[in-house]
């Protein structure tokens, strides 16, 4: 830098790092990632208000000493339906809030770290972050193991042999539109499941497929579950990080 | 051990290991396959003879001083069609002959890593080795990240937003299924291009998707190429290491 230069100058920006932990398991976050979360000195996280978070807890011991951390808290998550306008209105609001937050940091030279559930750009909420900073600061993405490569590891069980098509699905999805799908798929993700665990039941079985199919809650953490679904009971819901699995039976020598 | 027990009696076996290594970056393996394979004694790998192999290439510079190394050469890749029966025979008999060589060192009581492109379960060779050893000594699988999160990742652009579908399919399926999935899909990522690109190319066009399409290949390696699909030649093969994408976009706030 030179000596002449002011010292309110514009510093040169920082960078926004999107980094994938993988499914939960400390242990399976990428060589990369753990140099970038350890080393950082701002690390951002989203949580629902009052619970820690699960990226969080996944880098917990991890974090530098002089960490600044910044909490995201989603200010709703179920309070609101999904369909009603002001649900997409109260999020579009908070991701720019939090964007601001990052920007702020970025702005002043310094780097942070967001820390991402599974891959950041598989149905990942860093996903509303970046698309709204690219083009104002430097940012990188860092992909991660996928919760379902947990899930189908966890079954011990490949997924997908061959030729074998592979469908990944949200359980938001209509009733006939999953049954349809189910019955067009050699394999198949299903997530989201959490409260809709009885309409992809539903579906399944309309598929013919029930009798093939997993549920497996929290894999790669020390509260994984790995169930066929026809032993958990009609009236059960899944917890929020659970997936339905349908193995291929594709070509194999 | 007891003092008593004859030296010769046969030993506790040891476990066989599927790690995945990712996508190709050794930067991009878990922080659990990066400790596995730089302390393992005995390390398995593919490759097509007269080539070093993706797999240990990733590992270049990793291995332990007394690492022993246990090729497993492909005695075919190419020159038998995929449809002839001898291709089958071939390889399983490749297959068995493998997994004797794995059978010895685990017999002995020794562990032995079994280095993985990508993720072992998902389209993996290793699962050809994993149904032949389940029952007959401890198998663990690691999981990895995928090529395909690489490839969107290097796309820069998000492969999946809300309840978007995605489908995973082998360039190998009929161009009359492969059109009819990409119209009915949101997002997808097509597998096993290599020299059947033109296929692909004309299905993306009879779903209407083909402007949308990127071909990346080798993601996150060295020689990583990132185009859009429109922009490479009518008349070019696509590397053995290459994705055929289209990314959703589905529901954002």
């Amino acid at each position: 830098m030179s000596a002449t230069r002011p010292t309110n100058a514009r510093a040169t920006p920082g960078t926004v790092w999107g980094v994938g932990l993988g499914p939960g398991d400390a242990d399976l976050m990428s060589v990369r990632a753990h140099r970038l979360v350890s080393e950082a000195r701002h690390v951002a996280f989203f949580r629902k208000r009052g619970n820690p978070g699960q990226s969080r807890r996944t880098v917990d011991g991890l974090l530098h000493a002089q960490a600044v951390e910044i909490a995201l808290d989603y200010p709703v998550t179920t309070e609101i339906p999904l369909e009603d306008p002001r649900y997409a209105e109260t999020l579009a609001a908070f991701y720019e809030a939090s964007v601001a937050r990052l920007l702020e940091i970025a702005d002043a030279g310094r780097d942070v770290v967001v820390l991402c559930e599974g891959d950041p750009f598989f149905y990942g909420s860093f996903m509303h972050l970046h698309a709204r900073l690219v083009g104002r600061v430097p940012v990188r993405v860092v992909p991660g193991i996928t919760g379902m490569s947990a899930v189908w590891t966890a079954t011990d069980r490949p997924v997908t042999w061959g030729d074998d098509v592979l469908t990944v699905l949200s359980a938001f999805l209509p009733e006939d539109e999953l049954a349809r799908r189910y019955a067009d798929s050699d394999a198949s993700v299903t997530m989201k499941v959490g409260r809709r665990l009885a309409r992809v039941r539903r579906a399944l079985a309309a598929a013919g497929r029930l009798d093939d199919a997993w549920l497996v809650e929290r894999a790669s953490m020390p509260e994984e579950c790995v169930r066929r679904l026809v032993d958990v009971p009609d009236d059960a819901t899944a917890h929020y990080f659970s997936i339905v699995l349908l193995h291929g039976e594709g070509r194999r020598p």
